[in-house]
């Protein structure tokens, strides 16, 4: 294993170091036990001053000393160094797409927590809780690209915890039909992102892009490989996004149809007894348990919980019985965590444990 | 009608009128056209105090200067003034089903926020716009139980506008299935109700008792009457509630499935044509319309819109066709105003007008 | 007077309308009974497209109807219509002092929020109620500018309140010493402004440029005007100003110490017989009274006070012996009303009275 | 020294363990290298019941395992082991001083957050960075009062970080002046504390005999023990106390005037080489450094600092020049951490140290 004693860490970069999602990968990974940053990368803008120059950190406990006095590079393959081979991508929206196939090309493995790649069809969006298998399309995707490197992505924060929850329930009982109800935390949207004016004293039910994205991404997650393709899960799924005043967590009011009936506690067991590809491999960022199922009426609550398991746990609450469809809880997960920079960290681990690096257990 | 100049106001009290909705009572009806208040209640601790004196004033614009110098009386039939016909109660939960019955059974007609009555066979559970005809219930309850007055309640702050917006679809195609997760503000648990230790970067998801109350009032709201009794209208429905730090609106994700298909356009249509019994009489806290349809992508709000049609319209936005059931839209509304206080008092406007008061239109 | 039945209305346009200040002014001037909105200035983004196209509407209420269909122009004297005479400014800092001057010099009256040429010496910083008589200093700006038109100023938003509670102590006990703690609104910050990352569970103790402010504006508005200069007041101030999650309201603990000593029951006196000019001209923005003693311990609150007189009044509460200086108090005032759009309205209405528009009373 | 392995614990009491600062003794002590938790007071509502039953845990982490279990015993000298030496007392304000007298008459040490005694001429007001040697007081406290035991309190959450803050200057320049404005945190109130209702959108200028706290504490806690007195400090001091929608951490804008000169280099250097006798003794609760100096322009903030040093450091930022006094800055620290459980326990450890409890170094 690479943590061993006296093994060198591999060298990675971040894309996109001084963005919200971009410090949060500087924090989870200053004191990683298998990576070393090697390179962070910025926009022109900030790009040859040091770290902690150009970047306004948000976080508690202040920017990781190891990596203030980093001087910040172009996200552009020849300014990486060579040695590095993982990259993880925070980077914003519009020109992710284009940058991460580039640095792929160039011989880079890409963990992205961008949304242009998720539903390629050759390019895994994984939970390695959920579908580790499904690196096995990253063969396909060189291949068919002629990439040295590749890109695999981590899903949308609220897909995250919501798929993290189903997929005991996916395995033990199947799955016809999921409605979900976000109250997403302001986090989600960046720095500076939602305005003070907008959230204080309000709810925002609308938040761009998010319901079609929750409505997909899990189809693919829970879809299954055949060949070098993923078959869509068949169940159907309606999302509905709001914006509420919370700094970090993601609460869903989640209800699902089973395909074959199940008592709740079966249910409840099915939540407890979950353990997954991470926890199997004593994956560094892995929770353990990765479910927390609460008996308390009135939990999980993200002021309380978020933070559990390092922030990348998935609380379950409130299970009982849905007049509507068979079963209904309550969904809690750190959004830029597990939801964002943990996730993209956790994919990986496990393509290092897998071997997809070079530098396998 | 009573509103016609120089005709005197119906002499009316306000029972706990101490509270926060007591206090929105006290505010709605100062300046009301038919109702004068007479008389203002309070529990032992305030009695034969001024109001002005007893009440910490929470609402903006400070206490009405013609309720203030008033001396507030223990709710007992003998301490109201015999000149009293109208109570409108905010009492709480746990003392209000008895106190309020001792009233009716003096002579008053009690208009009652509390729950403990709602689903009483023989009790009209009443939203002008939705059931004005269950009413008629009232005739039976006074022959039934001998009383000279009568009790009306209206319903529970989240169900009022779950109802009031599905009222139209209910007529035009006809409901199977309802689900609803709320995000309720922090007004609807009284004062000091909620800490804010517990609800600042929070959400709560759990309300104790709510849930139930929302998946049974509609069906009895939108249920027939048949006789002098109600059969409740057969859909199923689904509730999840949620505690959210802004102050007042309580905001609804809905998602129905028709018993007949619609067009978006028709289910539209049907939101922005309604017009109820409060519209046609002019009640005078009747709001027109009393669905409001926004189109823009990100409303309603509670902040920005809440406060619309005097805080007693019901806002639809967001209809949108749903993947699981047939349409998911969003519901905001007013919890202290129409979802209590003000409902409360178009109810007696409804019952003065309907002639139950001996001084209708 | 202008108000007078039947009499046409001044022209009057605004300039930056689409901000948060600009909207204030847009709300305050659409039902104002002298003046009638009939310019719209932007940036080059948005001029040509209908305000309500333009326009990201931030306040309660909604647009008024009767602008939502204005068409945007842009901030210069040839688009801006010949017959609007006064000009209320909203500008951004950094534009506005330029293009403010280049409207005066085309004729046009300024009555600008921005803070470019307050302390400029031929510029009035006015308050109605504190310094009505200031404005005439508006002669010698024309005559050595060469200007057909002219520029006012109003101060500040956390001066403004401060100055109006620190002038009935000037009038009648001289100061000389005040401290002042500002606890300022987000609104302050315009929109989008404050991040609701930075303010959620927190206080910022920063205000870029503020207190410089702060300790500057109030010795301009209480000095004496001589000739055609000002001589600035000559007391000492110190100011240190933090930002707090409050939509709107900047609370101000003060402290001052007193030329001649005064009883506290003549401190109270000298505030709540405090009348201003506004007052006396019977001024159509103007609140009555001007200052609002608070005698309950725990008032002035920025949710229950700021909308007080249409949030132009200023609250002081708390008064009490201060063991360093003589007195200390609570200041509350409206920050984008009063402290900004409302007080620069008021100063457009006392240069009406005075003559100073070739229409006065 | 009792750190050293091997070596017992000594055995300790939490009165009023399921109050919000009795939570945070409990979260402090769990894991003390000194101490061991051996005895959980609660009123009678709670007595004879487990913990974690008994108890609404408020903060992050979840309550200590180890603690979980304790059933709650009366807060009386009989109910609690006689092998527990030393009390934590969290007792509320109306019934702490009559039973903490009756405890120490009982033979226990009790180290009090409580305010009762603080002023008391015998009972050490204790911040063991400020006044270590006021301990001596403690002799003839027993004395006169015949008590085998002996109370120390530690003071108000607001005077501990402005004395921890003053007491560099105090020594190096001396004080004639002290002006304190605090935005104080809602967890200052305990729990369930500030109403949301009451703080949302809202600043509170008002909390109930703080301000006589703070401005009579310092003066006490800075004053030199001649005998077995205190000679109180002699500057004056003014003090106003604010609330704010902060969850955690006391904001407070000082302005000091010196005895003698010093320029503002001088003063930094005083905060930034300032060590106490925690540091010196390196008492396990101590922070080091105890004071930190920030240079950003807009630090300390509640949200980013208030956890630094375990929630036991001073901050202290935005030193600058006072128009009015010699200096002004800003104090931050945390609350309920070193402002009352955290302080009483560095108290309790001082006197460890010391060798009050039989068992020194």
């Amino acid at each position: 294993m690479l943590a061993k004693q006296g093994k060198p860490r591999l060298k990675v970069g971040i894309l996109g170091a001084t963005g919200a999602v971009g410090q949060r990968f500087a924090q989870l990974l200053a004191d990683h036990p298998w990576f070393e940053v090697a390179a962070l990368t910025a926009s022109d803008r900030s790009t040859g001053k040091r770290y902690v120059d150009a970047c306004k950190w948000l976080l508690r406990g202040g920017m990781p000393s190891s990596l203030a006095e980093m001087t910040l590079v172009p996200t552009e393959p020849g300014a990486i160094g060579s040695d590095v081979r993982l990259l993880f991508s925070a980077l914003p929206g519009g020109s992710a797409g284009a940058v991460e196939e580039e640095l792929a090309a160039a011989g880079f493995a890409v963990c992205s927590n961008a949304s242009a790649h998720r539903m390629d069809a050759d390019v895994p969006l994984l939970i390695p809780d959920v579908n580790p298998d499904h690196t096995a399309l990253i063969r396909g995707q060189r291949a068919r690209r002629g990439w040295p490197g590749f890109i695999v992505t981590n899903p949308n924060c609220t897909t995250t915890h919501l798929v993290c929850a189903l997929k005991p329930l996916h395995d033990a009982f199947g799955l016809t039909a999921i409605n979900v109800v976000s109250m997403q935390a302001i986090s989600g949207a960046g720095y500076p992102g939602v305005s003070a004016l907008d959230i204080l004293d309000n709810v925002i039910p609308f938040i761009g892009g998010e319901e079609e994205k929750v409505e997909a991404e899990p189809r693919k997650l829970l879809g299954e490989l055949t060949g070098d393709a993923i078959a869509l899960a068949d169940f159907a799924i309606s999302a509905q996004c709001n914006r509420v005043a919370v700094r970090n967590g993601h609460l869903e009011a989640v209800s699902v149809k089973l395909r074959r009936p199940a008592t709740r506690d079966e249910v409840a067991d099915a939540f407890t007894s979950y353990r997954g590809e991470p926890q199997r491999l004593g994956l560094p960022t892995a929770p353990d348990p990765a479910i927390i199922l609460h008996t308390a009426e009135d939990r999980p609550q993200p002021r309380l919980d978020r933070l559990a398991g390092g922030g990348m746990a998935t609380h379950v609450g409130r299970l009982r019985a849905d007049p509507l469809l068979d079963y209904k809880f309550i969904v809690l997960g750190h959004n830029t965590i597990r939801g964002a920079a943990g996730g993209a960290i956790l994919n990986g681990e496990l393509l290092v444990a897998q071997g997809y690096l070079g530098c396998a257990a």
